[in-house]
């Protein structure tokens, strides 16, 4: 008999039928012999009405007291899973985070974990109860504070209880039945993932964060937790996150992201001197602003282009910060551009595959699509293309590498370095 | 500098702009160098959407689960209550019951305070902020879960906080400006009493326990912790409840309660022998039925009637616990009858005036108000009489203790025993 973590998000646990849905699931496996710990997130658009109620009290809310707030919908969400669980014979019984052991550090709204103790969900196991637990919620070992993980932190919870308790499997319910090869709403032929490693998931970003929280899968990654995401409201396979496996790089392209939450900043006429790149990206670090990609063009006249990218949100405190210190740098000025769209193609495969990046900018460049910016890592590759163009990308290189073929249908499989 | 725990409850905390008015009070204290403690209830509606909720999942949902979510809306209300303080210039932080040491018994749903630790409250008032509470829970020193006190137990939190911290008095804030001499919605000249003692307000039972929970009113008994009643909405004086003074017996009568909530059951025919009255109630007593009036006829031919009260929800259970041994105590027959109520007259200036509970009986008659049963203790006279005489016997009684009239007005109040 396996001991398995199941998770539902917001969607799952979004009303008192869907509960009782959830209930259901949950019985099967129990009356099946096997162990289960449950992990929830909080019934969809709670979380979302504390924050609205927050802010309309204050706009700078004390993050402390947000965690307290926010908190409280996974105790309800957990507490009324427990109790439709009892009704249908299944012992069950609720916890919050600080009642396992799920201890973080201090930053409030974005706590990391840093142990579950899991005393309680052994005990709890050991009497053949299913535990039910509130998600995305922690306790802060210094202070005793109660902490939150940040959105979607409730996979989080779930992947490192699965680790705690040296769990066979973290099953992640939710309202998709897996990861796509693209996003299905551009790409009517997008094709289901099967299996899919941790390192393709985690540089899907935005695409691979709408099924699963980045950080989950970097703790799956980490502690080698295979994470199986599934559809609550349908039955049948899912999406199995592991390990690189062998089969892996028989495909050489997993799937096509996009990420349309990048703006570019252009800090044009700069001079062209050693240590210009470290004074300005020292100086948006201060600001802890993410930089993604990066780009110096070829010098001129001893002057020259530095262009990046950073999250939409960030790129005031981005300016602001390249603006301070201009006269020391003496750019002719700095522009912002957001509308801009990143698509990046991705896969192991590309490790033992040649001929994906040229295939790709090649594909774009017969569909008359202008790359602004390329960024590569061993196993993706990604352009920067205006906002208006994102769409039609996705679909021309989705088409190129063939991928609403089964994998072994591909004509690009069997191509090796 | 006094140290004051300020408490408010469901309907205070019931809006946004509540929580604002709210925080505007506390401010106000604070600004004037108090230090206090803030004590809240869930906003109201809460409470009761989560036992619905609970109640359609599962009609005997189990008390521990029925805790955790039901600890959930004090959260809510205090965290938001922290977020609006911060918003006004006050540095205030929420805590849980647990947060605050809040230890009790495992009592799931009706747990007792054991002991406040307080830890917490003592180094945030150190440091001059304001600690919010989430009231009516505390922790299951045992186990670790979550309890609630029960229905109205923010109050008795907001006490047992008072009492551990020594502070100087509770004041507990609600949507009406005190206690009166009797339910205003009955008698429009009922008055606002300025000072009642512990034991008169326990006495008034379902009277003042509209405005106090009862075991918020026996801790400060208990400890001799003065709790001030007082409007949220209305500025002015409210209702002090203290230990007796000497002026409390220079008033004859306090107040002229009800309760609506009691049957009178009637066990006819009994052999009138040594040791029924405790095979019947040791009986009822079983199953933990509350029983408040007994009365027994005078015997005739060997048998004798003996009638008593229990809360209405507890007659089927008390009848079915004597009928299970009415073979044993051969009884004719057992008669509930729930058409009933009690009206008490309450004052510990009986304990120094006669006659109380003769002009009571004869103010009854004299209105053709048939009495059923009869309880008098020192500080007390009740009668049961049908429940659709209830509201005429309460304005009856108001009238013949002259209580709209000021206490050094009524022409009682120098009559000595």
């Amino acid at each position: 008999m396996a001991l398995i973590v199941h998770k539902y998000g917001g969607t799952s646990m979004g009303s008192l039928d869907r509960i009782r849905l959830v209930a259901e699931k949950v019985k099967k496996v129990y009356d099946e012999g096997h162990s289960l710990v449950v992990v929830v997130s909080a019934m969809s658009g709670v979380t979302d009405s504390f924050v609205n109620k927050a802010k309309e009290l204050n706009d700078d809310p004390p993050e402390r007291e947000m965690d307290l707030l926010m908190s409280a919908g996974e105790r309800e969400s957990a507490a009324l899973l427990a109790i439709a669980l009892n009704k249908i014979g299944v012992p069950a019984e609720s916890f919050t985070g600080r009642q396992i052991g799920m201890v973080t550090d201090s930053m409030h709204t974005k706590a990391r974990i840093k142990r579950v103790t899991g005393e309680k969900l052994r005990e709890t196991l050991t009497a053949r109860k299913v535990p039910v637990v509130a998600g995305f919620q922690g306790v802060d070992e210094k202070s005793g504070s109660v902490t939150t993980l940040g959105r979607g932190g409730s996979d989080t919870s779930a992947v490192a209880i699965a680790v705690a308790m040296k769990a066979d499997v973290c099953e992640i319910y939710t309202d998709v039945d897996g990861v796509y090869t693209t996003d299905p709403n551009i790409v009517a032929s997008a094709r289901r993932i099967d299996r899919i490693s941790f390192d393709e998931m985690l540089e899907m970003a935005s695409l691979g964060a709408k099924v699963l929280q980045i950080r989950s899968v970097e703790f799956g990654k980490k502690y080698d937790m295979p994470i199986y995401v599934k559809s609550t409201f349908v039955d049948g396979n899912g999406t199995l996150v592991t390990s690189e496996v062998k089969e892996m790089e028989d495909v050489m392209v997993a799937a096509v992201a996009y990420d349309r939450n990048q703006a570019k900043i252009t800090v044009a006429g700069v001079p062209d001197r050693p240590g210009i790149a470290a004074t300005i990206f020292g100086r948006v670090a201060e600001k802890e602003i993410n930089v993604d990609m990066i780009i110096q063009n070829v010098s001129e006249n001893g002057l020259t282009d530095i262009s990046f990218t950073v999250p939409k949100n960030e790129v005031k405190k981005a300016v602001a910060q390249i603006e301070s210190i201009n006269k020391d740098i003496g750019a002719r000025g700095v522009i912002a551009d957001d509308k801009i769209g990143k698509v990046s193609v991705i896969g192991v495969g590309m490790r033992s595959h040649s001929g994906v990046a040229a295939k790709t900018f090649k594909s774009l460049a017969d569909a008359g699509i202008n790359i602004m910016m390329i960024s590569t890592s061993e196993i993706k590759v990604s352009c920067v293309v205006a906002a208006d163009e994102v769409d039609r990308a996705v679909r021309i290189l989705h088409e190129a590498f063939e991928l609403a073929l089964p994998p072994n249908e591909r004509s690009y499989k069997t191509v090796k370095k």
